[in-house]
């Protein structure tokens, strides 16, 4: 018999929240855990009287629903109701939703979420995320940074026990792992190799929303405040974007891949120049303290060095610190649905043994 | 103001319970801990009404005082008595408190340890100390693989959210490590690197004690029990010990290090086959589950490998999973006071923010 029942809230059923569904339906646990909202932008299926919504029939219960998704004040309204402890799952990349976020931990809703939005946004907003009290909900994002691979949590542990980090350093890009992997290891051009990327779907549809380096900018973000630095925001340090300056301002990502090749050349060079030192290039985050620099960019590393060794599309980080001068390094894939919603299950299990 | 108050019962003040109270004296948090009792086998420091010791005083405390330690049935007694819930601490190698867990778990009382004791003996142990109730005890023992690495709780993770491991490879002994890191990467001879590493103090008095492979089969037995798979015990699977057999009988370790050089010639074959694949020699401990396999040895890598760049004396280890078919990697020190106590740290504040 279950020892405890919690409530769930969803929003967002996409390539991570269909995922998500799929595992928490086949937990095996002593926590009962009853789904009481799911809602996408358009369609939502709402538990009025809070008895659980199906986890096999999600799919076609929403396809066959007519209910509007709540306003944020409705859905915090029917939330703070809840007979049980709510956890608020956050499946979605929207800024409103995470903007929302300490109104709904101030009524002592607990949040677990991949969405990088509310923590790599203003400060202020994650002070006030952050500073709550004893009443307020809980809130877990492993998922925000190398899906669910262990890298926020092991970082809370580092600070919370007294360790000082001194340099974080990292590849947070599943495309740009990709993209610089192979352009390293084979004679293709660039630009091609940007083309099967997308192809590949490791690319947003506009490639340059991965190349300008600003959601690697928000993970930087996130793991430079977890370690002590006040970062503003993410566009308040220096983002070296691997687009050439030309195509930022062309219309379309199709216009961008058909005038890339013009640019091979001095991807090109950069590439002999790092070979001709030993060394390849990898599209990397920077946290550093003894320097006070937070940055993102292109970076040579020797071929010996971890990161030249990656593979894929697998994501790295490495944590030096007081404790461990050589330092703690975790890889392996940081995107990918399976592994995103794990991160974020993962969560929602933590906050649960807590509440 | 403090929101909770937890008292900490501690027992062993060597390498890593030494740490561990200076990193617990510098703790800020909204939870006071207690200390209620400390215990070597000689001495103890004991709280008899609850009030807290000192964190600050406890060396000298220690020095000074007469009290003898209580017998394991006397300390459940005093810890059964405590007004506030109990978090219990052993940071010793013991047996009989390994053994004695399911009575403190039974009664209430929560442990975190870097002791791999009561985790890596008899399945029966294992299961006396998993299959509690909701009113039994946390155990949290993160630093008993890896020390502070992420290990433990990543695995667990991986296990609750119904992922399903197929290989757990990793090198879990520093001294081990740092003898076939430098072994590989120089052209000392065998006998004399093992001299090297006993006179740095990376390997026990006798390093037999490490050579034999005892200890990481007791990791890899771990490992593979969270994983599914039900190890009798850290001898019921093969452990191929790098102690030449005629050295097994040998009196002392100082006979055995001066007896070593006659079988250098061993390893330096072993390291040329090797070589000739382009490959390196290294000890790790193996979970297989497509082959049903526990082992222990030494296994060739391919230069380009992960475990091939590791440095010094790191530990590493790798899951690969249906979720992680490229598998997750996590590296860095696997031994060593502060990141050992700094892992029973953090284990303590897991526990703490679930009672
Ligand atoms: N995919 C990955 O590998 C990965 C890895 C790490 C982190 N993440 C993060 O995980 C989150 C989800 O990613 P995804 O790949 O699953 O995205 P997705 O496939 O685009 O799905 C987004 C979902 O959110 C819903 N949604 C968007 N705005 C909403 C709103 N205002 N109200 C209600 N629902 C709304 C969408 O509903 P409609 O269909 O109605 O628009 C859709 O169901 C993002 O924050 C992403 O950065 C993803
Ligand atoms: N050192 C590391 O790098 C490391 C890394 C990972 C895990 N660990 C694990 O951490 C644990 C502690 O290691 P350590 O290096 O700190 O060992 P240590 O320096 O030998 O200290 C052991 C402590 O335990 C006490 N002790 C032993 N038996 C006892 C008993 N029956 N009752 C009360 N106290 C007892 C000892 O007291 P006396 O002085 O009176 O004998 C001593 O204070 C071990 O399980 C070890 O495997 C260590």
């Amino acid at each position: 018999m279950a020892s405890k029942t919690l409530n769930i809230a969803i929003i967002g059923a996409g390539v991570v929240g269909s995922s998500f569904l799929k595992q928490l339906a086949s937990v095996k646990s002593q926590i009962s855990y009853n789904l009481i909202l799911l809602s996408t932008s358009r369609k939502a299926l709402i538990s009025k009287d809070y008895k659980p919504l199906s986890l096999q029939s999600w799919e076609s219960d929403l396809a066959k629903t007519t209910e509007a998704p709540l306003s944020l004040d409705e859905l915090l309204q029917f939330l703070k109701k809840s007979p049980e402890p709510v956890i608020f799952v956050d499946n979605t990349s929207n800024d409103s939703i995470a903007n929302f976020y300490p109104s709904l931990l101030q009524n002592g809703i607990s949040i677990a979420t991949p969405n990088k939005k509310a923590f790599s946004s203003g400060l202020s907003l994650w002070n006030e995320i952050f500073n709550g009290n004893e009443s307020s909900g809980l809130v877990y994002h492993e998922a925000t940074v190398g899906a669910g691979l262990p890298i926020i949590g092991p970082l809370n542990d580092i600070v919370n026990t007294g360790d000082k980090v001194q340099k974080i350093e990292g590849i947070f890009s599943g495309s740009l792992s990709f993209i610089l992997n192979t352009f390293s290891s084979s004679n293709q051009k660039f630009s091609d190799i940007v083309k099967k990327a997308k192809e590949l779907g490791y690319t947003e549809p506009d490639p340059r929303d991965d190349l300008n380096g600003l959601d690697v900018a928000r993970k930087v973000t996130i793991l430079a405040r977890i370690a002590g630095f006040k970062v503003e925001s993410p566009t308040s340090f220096p983002v070296n974007s691997l687009i050439p300056k030309p195509l930022e301002s062309v219309s379309s990502g199709e216009e961008y891949l058909q005038k890339l090749p013009d640019f091979d050349h001095e991807m090109e060079q950069l590439k002999q120049e790092a070979a001709a030192d030993n060394k390849v290039l990898r599209f990397v985050g920077k946290v550093d303290f003894p320097n006070n620099l937070v940055s993102v960019g292109i970076e040579k590393y020797d071929v010996a060095h971890p990161f030249a060794s990656l593979k894929g599309s697998d994501n790295v980080v490495s944590f030096q610190t007081d404790r461990y001068p050589n330092p703690l390094i975790v890889q392996g894939a940081g995107a990918g649905a399976d592994v995103t919603a794990a991160g974020v299950l993962a969560d929602v299990f933590k906050i649960a043994q807590r509440l």
